[in-house]
């Protein structure tokens, strides 16, 4: 089996994409991991020009001889691909799975609004680098080569389901390139933001005409929240409670997943 | 005439008020300057809780007695007022100007949204403050005392605009208090944000489906520019005009509106 990477916002580490090479190797031989020489680049902010990360994109995508497509990591440019990228995939992209999270959610729900492919939520390559990173990384793996639900997110199972960072969410909200999640369990998770920034973002979630008919929210982890002056009050849970009471939806408890090592794989839809 | 003066994010200084109180009984001995004494209350990161907030503006928002609503400073918080306040107003709200900008944009879309009184984008009470205070906040006073245009954005005049910081901006879009901004000149700005954050927030300006009808965008300061790690390589007026591109709507220039001393009058539609 083939796994392509590729970096459509920015650059990864060589070190730390030999480390995931070097892991895959000995815990799934039977994969092959291609990383795309695009990974490297390095343009201003971004792992390339955004034709260089289009181009990456399409011709991964686009190959049949290539069975999943995995974002090395996120960091911010994905949206900036979009518009070069999504009128561009045939039926070959239609085939695969899209593994990713953090900034490449804007990819993962654009191809989900279009029924492209697979789209999951889960650990990237660049996880390695955590604390245990490997059985991070590791339930990346096992779901893209045998569908091996031990790294699914634990509540999934009965309804359809999706997951994002909050941030990209809310950024996506009001375009076309946000999917339709009737019916479907929103988890999201969120790092490095105040909580007053937070619960704008969850304003945004609440009030979204698109969102009306999601079926409820599981809050993912909160990491790294910066200082808020003065003190904010409340608790992330708090917030979603409050949030999800204004949007008439229920409040379905706590995800595993998030910017941390605990991060599990949620594929998009029905599992 | 008297000009009500409300704090629906975070609490106004009594020092502060007393300064822009002192300023305009010299200024505008005409004016009867009243301040909500919510302005100075304290729950958390607000002044007061959302319902206390939310108290204050229908009480001077409906009151006939009291002829324009002045926002006393920004922070975070207005949108938490807008289920509790818009579906309450009354006749008398109807016949009033609405005035602030930052946070209290979430306020000013709502109501114009709505076509709800006069919503203008300037100065606020707190702006006295800064080094040139008193003439920043004299075009605010100018205008919701006597329609002074001296003190409005320069390039208004020939087209309906608006103005919005653009957090907050692209914060209402998907939802219902985005105002309907067909034909419009758009003025936006910001403060405090890395440059790949004002990239993502113009991505979700351009894409969303709510703006494609807009005359063209103008580009007020982008002041407090925090550090973007790696360095971003574009400036402001860059990404602007490539996302303008992108959106197929004219970029018209700079506005003489943001969160500095320059800050002009927009009030919102034709003037």
């Amino acid at each position: 089996m083939r796994i392509g990477i590729i970096a459509p916002a920015r650059e990864l580490d060589r070190a730390i994409a030999a480390r995931t090479a070097a892991f895959a190797a000995i815990a799934f031989p039977e994969v092959d991991l291609v990383f795309h020489p695009q990974c490297f680049l390095s343009s201003g902010h971004f792992a390339g020009t955004d034709d260089q990360r289009a181009a990456a994109f399409l011709e991964m995508a686009n190959d049949p001889a290539i069975d999943a497509l995995w974002f090395g990591r996120g960091g911010y440019g994905s949206n900036r691909i979009l518009t070069r990228v999504m009128d561009a995939l045939g039926p070959a992209a239609y085939a695969k799975a899209y593994l990713g999270y953090s900034d490449t959610g804007f990819l993962l729900g654009a191809l989900y609004a279009r029924r492209i492919g697979r789209p999951a939520h889960g650990p990237m390559p660049i996880d390695i680098d955590r604390t245990g990173g490997d059985v991070t990384v590791t339930r990346s793996l096992a779901w893209l080569t045998a569908h091996d639900r031990k790294g699914l997110e634990p509540s999934l199972g009965r309804r359809p389901a999706a997951a994002f960072n909050l941030a990209i969410l809310t950024s996506m909200i009001g375009t076309p390139w946000l999917p339709d999640l009737t019916d479907h369990v929103l988890m999201i998770e969120e790092v490095s933001e105040p909580l007053y920034r937070i619960d704008r973002m969850l304003f945004q979630l609440a009030h979204a005409t698109q969102l009306r008919g999601i079926a409820g929210i599981r809050l993912g982890a909160i990491r790294d929240v910066q200082e808020n002056d003065p003190p904010f009050a409340e608790t992330p849970e708090q917030m979603i409670t409050r949030w999800c009471g204004e949007m008439g939806v229920p409040y379905l408890g706590r995800a595993a997943i998030g910017h941390d090592a605990d991060n599990h794989v949620v594929p998009f839809g029905v599992v």
